[in-house]
Order: C-alpha cells, then structure tokens, then sequence
C-alpha cells in the first residue's frame, strides 16, 4: 500500500482532518470538535483527533489498524513546546495504531504551509490581530497577538474601539475628530442599544465582552461601504497598522521569500478582511512607503494577498510527512485565491 | 445660639464631617466610613451621614436634638439627580433632628467650594483621571472620567500602561520608542515579578487588577527621578494629556473664573500630582499653546495650580449654607497650597 499521510487543523470551535497520498491527492476529510488542549485539556483533545482520524481511514477504504505514516497537526494553542511532546507522548502511548510518526506546529505555521513551501507572512485580523512570519524552514517571528489590553491594532475590536473613542472625545471636545461622528454613534446606538454615552459604560466593563463589542465592527464597516468618512477612516487606519506588522517582521525575512513569483505572500486569515477594500488605501499606502526605504529597496519588490481555499489541515499532513523524511506534494496554487497583488517594480 | 451649618465629605472608603460657624470657624470635625451610596446603598449611606454628624455635634457642645441650620454633602457617586432627591428624602424622614436643610453635590464641586468661590477646574489624576470645569454658579462641565478603556489619560494606570506598551512594541519591532526601554523593563519584572512579556498577559487578562497594575507608576516615577529619559517621556505625555482635558473644558470658562487674581484655578487632585516636576514640562507647553492661539489670547492670562489642605466637608458646609440662603465665609488662601503659579503676560 502507498504511503497515507494525515492532517489535522485544530481550532478553538471545531477541527478537521484529511489523509493525503504522496501526491496530494486527498483520499478523506472527516471534522470534529475543539482540538485546543488548552481548553478542553490533553485527553479531550487527542480523543478528538484520533476518532476524526481514524474515521477518515475507513472513509478512505484504507485498514484503521494501520497505522499512517505521518501525522501533522496544525493547532491553535500549538506553540508551547513542553505541551506540544506531552500530547505527542500520550499520543503515542495511547493510540499505537494512529500512526507511525507525529508532527505538531501552530496554526500559523499550518497556514502558511498549505499555501506555500517557500514561507510567507499570516496576517490574523478577527476579533484580534497577530502576525506571524513563517520562514521556509519553518522558523517564525511574530508581533502582536498580545490581546485588546496590549495590542490588537487592525481587529475588529480594536476598529471599533478606535470608532468609540472618537465620539467619547468629540464629545468631550478632547480631541477633534477627522471627521464627523454622526453615523458612527448611530452605529453605536443602534448596536449596543444605547441612548447617552453613560449607556456604553456597562459595555465596556460589567458586562464587557470582547467578542461582543468587537461586533460593531461589521456595522461600522456598513457605514464605511456607504460612504461614511469617519467609518472609511478608521478603516483606513486599520489597514495602516496590519500593514505595520508586516513591516515590523520583514527585516527578519529570508531571501528565498521575498523572491517568490508573487512577491512576498501574506496569507490573510480573519472576517475584517472581508472588508479588504476598506483597508487597502492605508495598507497600501504604508507597505509601498516601507519598499522605498533603504533598508527594503531592491528586496522587497511587490506583494501578494492570499486566503485559504482549503484546510490548512492539508498543510499539517505536509508538514508532517516532512518532518518524517518524506514528501507531500501540494498544488499551492489549488490551495490559495490572491484577491490582491502589487509589484513596486512596475510602478 | 448662632446658626451651626455642617458639611460631609463623602469618600469611597472613608468620610469626614465638619462642623462650622458662619465666619467658617471650625468647630467640629469626626470621621466615619464610606458613604458612597453606590457601594454601600442609601441606608447605610445616610446612617454612616448621621451617625459623624451626629458625634461632632456633641463634640462642639451642641445638643443633638438642635438640627443644624443646613448640612452640605460633597459625595463621590453625587451625580444623579434622582439619587440625591432620594437620598434627601430619606434623611429627612429617618433623621429628623439632624438639619433643617440638605443640599448634595459630587465630590469635584465640593473641592472646589473648598477652594474658591469664583469657580476653577477641578483635575484628578489618581488610579483613574478625571476633568470637571466648575463655575462660579456651580454648574459643571466636564471631561474625561470614563475608565481605563475608554479614558483615564495622564492616570497612574495611563502611563503604566504606555510605559508597558512601549516595551511590548519595542520588542516586537511594531514601534521605536523615543527612548530606551530598559528601566522600563526593569521596573516591570520588579513589579509584576515577570521574567519574559508573556508573563504579563496574567496581570492584564485573568487577574487584571486596575490599581494594582497602576501601581506600577510609582516606580516609573522612581526611575524617572533617577534620570531614565523613557520614564520622564512617559510622565511628560501624561502632563500634556492632562493639560489637554483643561483646555477642552475652556471653551466654556466663564469670565469670572478666568479673572481671578491667580488666573484660572485648577485644584489637582490625586496621586500623580505627586509627580508634578516630572508632569510639568508636558503640562506647561500644552497651555502656553492654547493661550496663544487666537481663541484664548487676551482671556486666559495664567492659572494656578492648587491643591487642598483642608477637607472639602469645608466646601460642602458652604455650599449647604448657599441653597438655606446663609453664608459661611471660608478663608480659601488657609484651605489650599499653590503649588504652581505661571502668567502668560509676564513672558
């Protein structure tokens, strides 16, 4: 029988799985639940994935008493490294028949190796942000990630606070606004129900929930599309500061990455970049003001934007065979859509 | 018997009471516990009231049977209209001997009260920060005072927290700071007994603590003191902020209160004014500025800096006497320190 490598991606909501061959040609895909250890604990977690495994054998038609040659797992929660060899080792000690040799990476690093082998950047923007620049080794180095209290610059949390805080300082005549506040406190009145400024205050601290006041980010963003200056700006803004992470690890690039076809590719993971053309004018602005320096002129010569169009579970069964001394193959290309490109050359 | 008029100083963890003559001669002064009626509810707020009333009558002699001609209230929780008509209601129904006439007002009102007549602005900068324009009729405008995520500029949790900012951005190469990080770091391990950033992420998310994280301004204030350029960074942002609130309130100084012989009064309230030397470059520029500008010029002449050395139950008593149509003549030169006094015209 050919080699059957397998694939995880464990999320904080749901995970899914996948058995590969050496080619990549995708032999099952079965999902279940919230792999994080860290939330659900080291026994929960590993049940989880080797039941979703072992479905995906039979789905395979393939003998679940054998064991895969790799398995890779790409998993939220996956950076710790003591963590990592604990749920390895029980692994290992407890299903004998999963297989033969097991990988385990963040899911950072998952995602960038489902769409590409030669590294690239993953730029989160959700309900927070973080950047990770995943070399082609495999070696990351990141910014951000700290959380609403110390960063999340570009989040939807932190678009919305952004938005906020302007009408608590137009109100307070603190600071001048770029501009006018009128619909953004519409959005506020009508998504958080509230009639007075005093009204936010249960919003942002008895009842505080980040996932929550992270949510008028959406509305605000429907402001922004219609034509809102002040949602427009803190949109604006937002593709600013992503765009700043991404600066603040490229001095930390490899050459093989910036060399790629499309530039370096920066995998956008998160809903806020559902509203890409909201962020482009600031994104743009800063990255093309970053190549003109010195210190990235005749390195860094374009860029591309890319999402997943597949699980990065795919990218942990080929980072696993790898780890194994074997070799999946991916077709990238399939994997990915680049919604946006950019060469400085061509300017 | 000449007419006793009382005042209370209503605090969040404790109160103080005065008895005084209408020359503003003190003739009783008791202590007691909170009487914030937010955290300790009206009942216990009112018998708390009574209760140090009550002591300092027998103290001065009085009998406790005699109400006194009026009793004023400076209570932190003092905003709410109809939280004061209640709270009225029921001490003139529970304690019917107590006064003749009740009049409450918040805590930055009966400050300034104890400080003048003619109205000022009132500047906290403790844990939190806080801006009240009070005029010389007592009406209120204020800015700022709405917590540590929507505010509290130029606080101890502020420029904790921009110090702390600082390294987190220093570290992740997101932002250069203006100076050296490595006091600022020092301080932080010392404090929060952390060796690595991610061992903050405790004192910021599951066991945050505002005051406790604000604490850490205390020892930036050391470093500064000792020479570290970033800690004197810090501390001179937080003095351009706090300027910043008094000049959004300025718009609505009435002329009176600019006219006062020492200019405009600010009663700084709070730890951080401890700090003064170190908040002052900040502070000083940010209001030469608005005094040039031809909105201001030829009405803000200079201000004052004061703080209190007496109880603003002083204040309180007054402003009691003011609405039973009595006077009581406070000496305000004897109740505050002018820490600071600067003259636009005399430049």
């Amino acid at each position: 029988m050919a080699a059957v490598f397998g694939g995880v991606e464990g999320g904080g909501t749901h995970s899914k799985a996948v058995l590969v061959s050496a080619e990549g040609k995708l032999l099952a895909a079965t999902e279940g639940p919230s792999t994080n250890h860290w939330l659900v604990g080291v026994d929960r977690s590993i049940e989880a994935i080797n039941d979703m495994v072992q479905r995906a054998k039979k789905e395979a038609g393939l003998d679940p008493d054998t064991p895969l040659h790799s398995l890779g797992m790409s998993l939220s929660g996956g950076e710790q490294k003591d963590a990592i060899e604990k749920l390895i080792g029980q692994m290992t000690v407890r299903f004998p028949k999963l297989s033969s040799s097991y990988y385990i990476t963040t899911d950072a690093v998952g995602a960038m190796a489902t769409a590409s082998d030669s590294g690239g950047v993953v730029l989160i923007s959700g309900t927070g942000s973080n950047c990770k620049l995943v070399q082609a080794d495999g070696a990351q180095l990141g910014c951000g990630g700290w959380g609403h209290m110390m960063g999340d610059e570009g989040s939807a949390f932190w678009i919305s606070h952004r938005a906020v805080k302007a009408v608590f300082d137009a109100r307070d005549n603190l600071a001048t606004p770029p501009h006018d506040v009128t619909h953004v406190w519409e959005a506020m009145e009508e998504y958080f129900q509230v009639s007075d400024l005093m009204g936010m205050l249960p919003h942002l601290y008895r009842n505080f929930q980040k996932s929550h006041f992270a949510g008028l980010c959406k509305n605000l963003a429907e402001k922004a599309e219609a034509g809102d200056d002040m949602c427009q700006y803190v949109f604006r803004e937002a593709g600013r500061v992503l765009a700043q992470h991404v600066i603040a690890v490229l001095p930390g690039v490899q050459e093989v990455v910036f060399r790629g076809d499309q530039g370096l590719p920066i995998l956008c993971v998160g809903s806020v970049w559902n509203s890409w053309e909201l962020l482009k004018p600031g994104f743009t602005e800063i990255l093309a003001g970053a190549a003109a320096t010195p210190k990235f002129k005749g390195r860094f010569h374009g860029y591309s934007l890319l999402t997943l169009s597949q699980s990065s579970a795919l990218g942990g069964a080929s980072l696993g065979a790898q780890n194994a001394g074997a070799t999946v193959t991916l077709d990238y290309a399939a994997n990915t859509n680049v919604f946006y490109r950019h060469s400085f050359s061509s300017q």
